[in-house]
């Protein structure tokens, strides 16, 4: 076997950021951009908010007329009715005060509201037993947003915080970056199609494929499923050559076989310049890893072995879609702080990825090492999810603390 | 303004955990199952594998007759052929060696695998330089998953891992917790729905629901937006009627008026027995919430402004979809470390929910807190998480280690 020139798992993020950039962009309704980058920067087309609001239930007053005012010597204000919410506010003048409730509109005039529960009716008039500084308890037009102001920009994420702020511009057709579709293959003469009942000797169903459709749904993709390729290179390279034309991203999961690999590596080289970038990465498990940019576009080999598939799928592939999606703001990886239950021997010179399983005892979480092949699913599905041993690091110590990355 | 019984948010969590129990099952194919809970223990069909497989590219022997072998005394095997992949293994005699790759089918006979490095072919006979083991190199039949062992228990989330494991087994149709279906309603006469273009003076665009929608479906749960409730009492109880008899779980999101908080709060007392359980949590922001059980299903009230709503959904919202998902197993909540730029005060005797942007400087990951009023918009856009404030602490220090959780 050819020895692999393996690179490190930084160099090929690298890569990744270098060689490929954000698909085209398309227009689709505000209800369906959750999860998607936007396109273009949005300015706003108004004030937020449109008028000056109260942010409490109180009377709106001339800050002035409040001065000196306290528990002793109450202001006295003329009470001028009522501003029902939704309704346009009436004009107040001095020595005047008015009911508004949180959210409502401040009558014209108006610069301050005392909160209600700093008052007191008496006939028509208000008692006030606290002055207010003009602005206090209102947002002013404009103050959350300015008309023409940058709201966000490209390669934002909408998620549900921005879907919200959108909504209350009225902004509801947003330009954003293409969904990726994802070609997926899988190969190796072993493997036969997962809905498959009764395994003839020596075959496995092809657990990778509906395992990955689903993890690359939740990072933002379509899937075209290509199905099984079989050990022959003119087939192998004839389906993927038209798979690539289709879609945005073309992965290979491999069969654990050094024919599938072979196939793998030279359809990579084939399918367009500048070819094959990466041949092995020195992370465990997923070694065996192949990434190729064909024309501009990313073909990525996975390791057969479940556990290295979806390890390298959420680690490049994820970085990939990142990419084609035109991500602009950095990633920060949410973790699980544990403390490890035992020693955890690793090998320098890679990067570790160790299967955890968590378990809270009172404060305490503890971080429980998962052993097994990469190749056995149970302890796939016991793992919480994942941690990572540095390049630099002989393995990690009982009673270390720990970040615990979670499969979600 | 009555005073509200106000509770500790882990008191409302406990309430959620005692009143509200898993909806019933369906069973839909393997391809829709991710994100779902299993409504039954899954039990293994068959032996995985199902045959004896190499775990890497070799030679299959009987072990013993390796025994004693060395680099300078290499143990001398009959070479009897080739294992295909996906093909029955024939069978070896004492003596004798098969060429295997890796996750193939071990012959009979053959009890351990030689890797290929540790031999040299010699005309019709290998040379193996290593002794190995019974065993070594091989997974045995059943090793991964017995025929008959428990795979998944009742309440196990489908993951990608889990989805794999299911497909390797065969099993293309599950037995789930049926989808959670949420009503969602707005209420307050000052909102407007989200399209319209030109706002009239004191309206604001429902920006929630579509916010909520989005959440919601991350979270796992089908919305049926019921629209913008008016702040009277005989519709807003016959529009919520109906809907909570077509859903599992009715949400309002309310005003920020006292009227429409007060029907909410009046609607969820007549929904249903046994009505109002929660009037206010000691959460900031986020204060206003109300839950009801009526008649066994859940019934929230969000605060009206866009923060809360979105920080209480995220909460006793993914609680109560737990619940009625079925959901078995503890919650470890993800976070992303970093050192906080300034101090931050804090009341005690409420948890405080603190925005957070993040910036990276080298190594250092820091936590700049982004103030605002609650029902300011872009400051939650440009939040990357929330920092909360334990009830007993008064405050957060300025180069503190905190834990931010993400928006996703």
């Amino acid at each position: 076997m050819k020895l692999m020139r393996v690179k490190s798992p930084e160099n090929v993020l690298k890569i990744i950021n270098e060689q490929f950039t954000a698909l085209d962009s398309e227009t689709i309704p505000l209800e369906e951009a959750g999860g998607r980058f936007l396109a273009e920067a949005i300015y706003s087309p108004e004030n937020v908010p449109d008028f000056n609001r109260t942010t409490v239930d109180g009377y709106a007053v001339y800050a002035r007329d409040t001065f000196g005012a306290g528990e002793s010597m109450p202001a006295m204000l003329e009470y001028s009715g009522e501003v029902l919410m939704g309704e346009a506010a009436p004009q107040i003048e001095p020595g005047q005060c008015c009911l508004v409730h949180t959210g409502g509109m401040l009558p014209t005039g108006a610069d301050a509201v005392i909160m209600i529960e700093d008052t007191e009716p008496a006939g028509t008039m208000v008692q006030s037993f606290r002055q207010v500084a003009p602005g206090e308890n209102v947002i002013h037009r404009g103050e959350d947003l300015e008309s023409g102001s940058l709201v966000l920009d490209r390669g934002h994420k909408l998620r549900a915080p921005e879907i919200g702020m959108l909504a209350s511009l009225g902004l509801t057709d947003l330009t954003v970056c293409r969904k990726p579709l994802i070609g997926l293959f899988s190969s190796g003469d072993e493997l036969v199609d997962y809905h498959t009942k009764n395994l003839e000797p020596g075959r496995i169903r092809d657990s990778n494929a509906p395992a990955l459709a689903y993890l690359a749904e939740q990072k933002g993709a379509r899937v075209k499923y290509g199905g099984i390729l079989p050990d022959l290179f003119d087939t192998f390279l004839d389906k993927s050559r038209s798979m690539l034309e289709e879609v945005d991203l073309l992965i290979f999961t491999g069969g654990s076989s050094v024919g599938s690999r072979d196939h793998t590596a030279r359809t990579m080289q084939e399918l367009g310049r500048p070819g094959l970038l990466v041949e092995g990465v020195s992370i465990q498990p997923g070694k065996p890893t192949l990434l190729a940019n064909c024309g501009g576009k990313p073909v990525l080999g996975l390791p057969g072995h479940p556990v290295s598939a979806l390890n390298i799928f959420a680690l490049f592939g994820g970085a990939i879609l990142n990419r084609l999606n035109g991500k602009e703001k950095k990633n920060y990886n949410p973790s699980i702080k544990a403390e490890l239950s035992r020693n955890i021997p690793s090998r320098a010179g890679r990067r570790d990825y160790v299967r955890i399983r968590l378990e809270q005892t009172g404060e305490t979480i503890k971080a429980i090492p998962v052993f097994g092949r990469s190749g056995m699913l149970r302890t796939l599905a016991e793992a919480d999810g994942l941690v990572t041993i540095p390049t630099d690091k002989e393995g990690l110590s009982a009673g270390e603390l720990v970040e615990v990355i979670p499969w979600e």
